[in-house]
């Protein structure tokens, strides 16, 4: 069943969605590094008869400043072919003559340019880093609390996210604590809303059956991307190895690279060469839609496990 | 049937526990200052033959420093009779042989001079206020997310508390924060943990029945307390106005000053006397432990309109 399914993704496939950090590149001082394998992954994307596009809950930067880092990396990404959500939430924020009280990181405050900020009317909280500070959380609550209704909104969800020198802090975990403060449940803009993944396929023109998406993060990546009626795939890269390998239940199932998901899904899959046999990798599709990484268990993972050449060989047997 | 209880209540009283921050002052820049009226009520229920404990989740100062502050106050307060969190958390460290990574305030770090803090293996975090930086948290997060089986220590659940400049946020906060980013539960040190009420009636040497709250706080005072058998006391004083003013089911049910309930309450109650009658309050008790304070309507409250010289003829005639 799981496999017909399967089948019918790939005959269908018109359209590839990628997560960009922990998939493209693992971020941390300066650019960060691009991971292994995915430059040419996105190529051999936009080589195919496939639609591509990006789609990141990014917030510490302008979509132009980082695609510019993504160029400097080795990616090439155009700005529009990049769904981040402080766009969406401008969106929304215009839709419903909203001004925000902002705590987001300051190169990113950009976005909002266009956005009256005068006697806030909401909150909206991004990935802020070094900006959550007491005095910023405090101040952001306050607002909040001083409203009748209190309106919060969160640039995603993300528990945590993969620097260089560690794991850090994502501004999922700054929306629990205003919620709780504040007695209010937040609007999440960004992954893994379906609002944020239909509109990005309604930028593609297609259906959510003929869309795949690839992240990292099983939550916002790929339960976002199901809760739509698309397909997802985990990354054995970025923030995964951190969290799983140390849960009996995951130890004989990981997950595929970029690159050899880039391989396994094109259409032209059949030319797909040899060069990634040193990525030993077992292969894992999520069935159900996971409500959160603790409710994961091996009931609702379909595995298929071999290399990357028996992957490959798995798609051109279905 | 509510009256009937307090009248048992009344009748058998034979110690009162007393909140502090919000109740006998208001923190701020410096020491604070005290509340109208509660210097007296710590005066008159010292003098009379009930028992008398302070009950707190203060964590920004040693108890030593904390007594002294209250004694600047005007307080006559002794350090043995003040039960906080950190000296309780000290003990369970011990019993478990854990040693803690410390995330609280500077100044309530001596309380854990005793504790062994090398290759942490377990988190503790208090109000630290300003020292709550992303950096601070993210190091909490990754000594916690590092261990093979999280321990997360908080010493209180509050969400914010008053200052004289407004609002702040306290450590509850930042244990929901730190819950969802390593999918655990925080163990709660102090109010509302029911072991906390019981250490403070268990150095009374009095029963459950025997004993009455009073505090600003619905759930970690008056909830805390009725879950182990006591009664609790809601004074309108501290955090309560800012919050429960703005809801309707509330308009017309507000709660005595700590002054006032220590008359109404106090054995030598017949002498009451009139000087409380600026005090045109009503008086608000809980019957149903809250779960939390959205789920606390009308349904669960029994209120006895009056100002104070009422509400001493309502104790008088129960």
């Amino acid at each position: 069943m799981a496999e017909m399914d399967w089948k019918h993704t790939i005959r269908d496939l018109k359209g590839v969605v990628l997560d960009m950090c922990g998939v493209l590149y693992d971020s941390g001082e300066g650019d960060g590094v691009a991971i292994d394998g995915s430059i040419e992954a996105v190529k051999r994307l936009k080589a195919s008869d496939l639609q591509l596009r990006f789609c990141t809950n990014e917030t510490q930067a302008t979509r132009e400043k980082f695609v510019a880092k993504l160029g400097r990396l080795g990616f090439d990404i155009c700005v529009d072919e990049v769904f981040s959500p402080a766009p969406a939430a401008v969106t929304i924020l215009k839709e419903r003559g909203l001004r925000p009280h902002l705590l987001v990181h300051d190169d990113v405050v950009p976005e909002f340019d266009a956005v009256e900020k005068t006697d806030p009317n909401c909150v909206i909280i991004g990935d802020a880093a070094d900006n959550f500070s007491y005095q910023n959380l405090n101040k952001a609550f306050q607002v909040l609390i001083g409203l009748e209704k209190p309106v919060l909104f969160s640039l995603g969800r993300g528990r945590y996210y993969k620097e260089m020198d560690g794991l850090k802090l994502d501004v999922g975990v700054y929306m629990k604590a205003l919620e709780y403060a504040c007695d209010v449940e937040a609007e999440v803009v960004g992954k893994p809303s379906p609002v944020f993944f239909q509109s990005v396929l309604a930028d593609m023109g297609i259906q959510p059956s003929q869309a795949l998406m690839i992240g990292d993060d099983l939550v916002n990546d790929v339960g976002g991307a199901q809760s739509c009626g698309m397909r997802g795939l985990l990354v054995k890269t970025g923030k995964y190895s951190y969290r799983w390998c140390l849960r009996p239940q995951f130890q004989k199932v990981t997950a595929v690279t970029p690159s050899a998901a880039a391989h396994a899904f094109m259409p032209r899959r059949l030319s797909v060469a040899t060069s990634l046999s040193d990525h030993s990798e077992l292969f894992m599709v999520t069935e159900e839609k996971p409500r959160d990484e603790s409710s994961c268990t091996d009931a609702c993972i379909d595995s298929v496990p071999g290399d990357v050449t028996r992957l490959t060989q798995w798609v051109q047997n279905l």
